[in-house]
């Protein structure tokens, strides 16, 4: 095992309970041995749920059972397990999906398609389902509302640390809460470090008001975040609304004004889980946030800062403590948006290091190289073309990263 | 320097004269010392050019001179300095451009719209061109038909060997040459390893002809390589023809018939160079060939192809020797073009590895595990679903790739 990433947590998040969700783990030895494998979340009645799911085109099967639930947009529980993506299985996979989802079903008494199933590991692999299914009405006994620190250590696979976050927020008078747990080492490795996160709030919010809620979000921050680049074939992110918590006024529409504390909380516990990830990258000994301003569009500004990102050169120069903004100069002009040569600006930790298309004349490398060796860095691109604008966040490609995936399996 | 790639050919090729074409190099100090970093290269005249040069919306000066200069289809001189990529230098870099222009023409006595230019090192310096130009009339007076060793030995910078290739073809019963030099280390690498080539022909050939095949010989081969993915803000491919070789009839188009055994080997010896390229990629131990089939299109199969080669899980599986087809099935999938993840098939050093969904129950790991071992890799990926196909060309990453590039300019 890689030892605890420097860039974790001083120590992890303490989750309260939260009306409406029980959540219990269990070792069913999957793939791992003497370790928790399998978490079972259970969700009041009436819980309103909301997803984003892998873009892959050869996505696991419990996306695709996923992307068939949600259409009902109800949720009475999410089960995952480690040690096995049950991804490129083929037909069997597919039956191991409706197996456990029967099993999870009968030990809670609703139906199969309020069911959600997540899983993260290797692939290729069957999943033995039998040692998941067998183990689900002694997982069901043992639910109890204070297990999320369980949880989210039972999802682990590469990780070096649990990652869990909570937030409180107010609609209306009522003070409602947000609690999230995820894993990820790497923002993705189809082998055992698929990105996977649920989230939970005990406030009332229909499921199309949280599906637009979690797909904002969920673009700033997951999907501002990269560690190599790879997408996984079972990337999952789930938000359950339970409304088990303190009465409030009935929410409308996304629009809805009461529900500017909450949006604000829920980004910004999404982004604290998609950095927490991004912290524990493979081999990552610096974080990396990337702002990049000036561009035609958001999402414009989002390639230009996801190109920086993903760029070995970047990555490895960053590794290295080289404040090399020729490098970032390449990056903004590979990544195929709108930008200005002559009006393009660059500055790390706060100095600028070039501008007007060249570099700063005698600019003070001292500041820079100072921050160079922190452990968290801090690169602003202006675009110089327009408004966009979009905050983006990596970590440095090193010998680590190669250690961990370059003879993963034996 | 670090030590010559393990994949470098035994020995370079031995380039004959070329009807019609002249080089010299030398050593003008532009950042190395003790070693030539300038070569000139002098075309009869009436020689036509095309070019394929960068995407990147950040180009170097010298290539914003070259994009202006290929429509008049006319060359006389190329001058390629190492060291210096003059890019992201402002209007001092186009100064320089049109200083180091003016000498050249004046030097062989053309016009400054047939000189081409391309710099290659690092990016945000200004270009000492004086240092260029103050040699321009000894190298003027040095040239040569037989300094192509020479010259592909100037335009080295992280290289570890350099590149040189050499063809024959007919056009009617004319037998006329093809010789081609290129540097890179990394496909891109924009400190000091941008892709420079230039290929000359003794045959005529019209400059809207030329511009055809050039593209098309490109995009089979430049156009899929992939070291890290990178996109340098220097790259610049250019094909001359001197029409000084045997007298042939006339070329109509880039339908002429007559052209099919020119146009197979000019793409030969692209590939070639190309592959000289990748095998020099920094830190490279293996060179990986992807045969993609069964795609939408043979662009889609180059995007796949293009997905497997440049995702570091391969790039690192495949420097530990690991066959993990799990990481091409999720390179496939991220790639965003169709596939169907049932129909699709992969196969490794010729060993059927995954088909219809699944792993291929029981084959036999041992022929797998031996080619993996080898310093040759064979991946093939059928996606499934048409007739479209592809070639591409990577290289393993390796912890020399964090070792060149996490500390380059100290």
């Amino acid at each position: 095992m890689p030892p605890r990433s420097p860039l974790a947590p001083q120590r992890a998040a303490q989750l309260p309970p939260l009306a409406g969700v029980r959540l219990a783990a269990g070792a069913c030895g999957v793939r791992y041995q003497g370790r928790s494998d399998v978490c079972l979340m259970a969700f009041a009645p009436g819980t309103a749920i909301a997803g984003v799911l892998t873009r892959s085109l050869c996505p696991s099967a419990p996306v695709q059972w996923c992307r068939r639930a949600l259409r009902g947009g109800r949720v009475r529980a999410v089960l995952v397990n480690s040690g096995n993506a049950n991804a490129f299985t083929g037909r069997l996979g597919e039956a191991s999906v409706r197996r456990c989802a029967a099993a999870a079903a009968a030990a809670l008494g609703c139906r199969r398609e309020e069911v959600f199933l997540a899983s993260t590991g290797v692939i290729g692999e069957p999943l033995p389902d039998e040692r998941i299914t067998a183990k689900l009405a002694e997982l069901s006994a043992g639910l109890a509302e204070d297990a999320w620190a369980e949880a989210a250590a039972a999802i682990m696979t590469t990780d070096t640390f649990p990652k869990l976050a909570t937030r409180t927020a107010r609609i209306g008078r009522a003070e409602v809460r947000i609690n999230g747990i995820a894993k990820g080492s790497g923002m993705i490795a189809p082998d055992m470090a698929t990105m996977l996160a649920f989230v939970a709030t005990d406030a009332r919010i229909p499921a199309p008001v949280l599906r637009k809620l979690l797909r904002e979000g969920a673009d700033r921050s997951f999907n501002c975040t990269t560690v190599d680049g790879d997408t996984s074939t079972s990337d999952t992110l789930l938000l359950a609304a339970t409304g088990s918590g303190p009465s409030h006024p009935r929410i409308a529409g996304a629009g809805d004004p009461q529900l500017g504390d909450f949006r604000a909380k829920l980004d910004d516990l999404l982004i604290d889980l998609a950095c927490q990830v991004v912290r524990d990258g493979e081999g990552a000994s610096k974080l990396i946030t990337i702002d990049v301003t000036g561009a035609a569009s958001d999402a414009a500004a989002r390639r230009i800062g996801l190109a920086i990102a993903n760029s070995p050169l970047v990555k490895t120069a960053v590794a290295g403590a080289d404040a090399n903004w020729g490098r970032i100069v390449m990056a903004v002009g590979k990544a195929g948006e709108r930008a200005e040569r002559d009006r393009l600006r660059i500055a790390i930790g706060g100095v600028p290091v070039a501008a007007r298309g060249q570099r700063v004349p005698d600019y003070d490398e001292r500041p820079v190289a100072a921050h160079m060796k922190g452990s968290e860095i801090l690169l602003a691109v202006d675009v110089g073309v327009g408004k966009g604008r979009a905050r983006v966040w990596s970590c440095d490609l090193t010998h680590g990263y190669i250690d961990i995936n370059a003879d993963y399996r034996s």
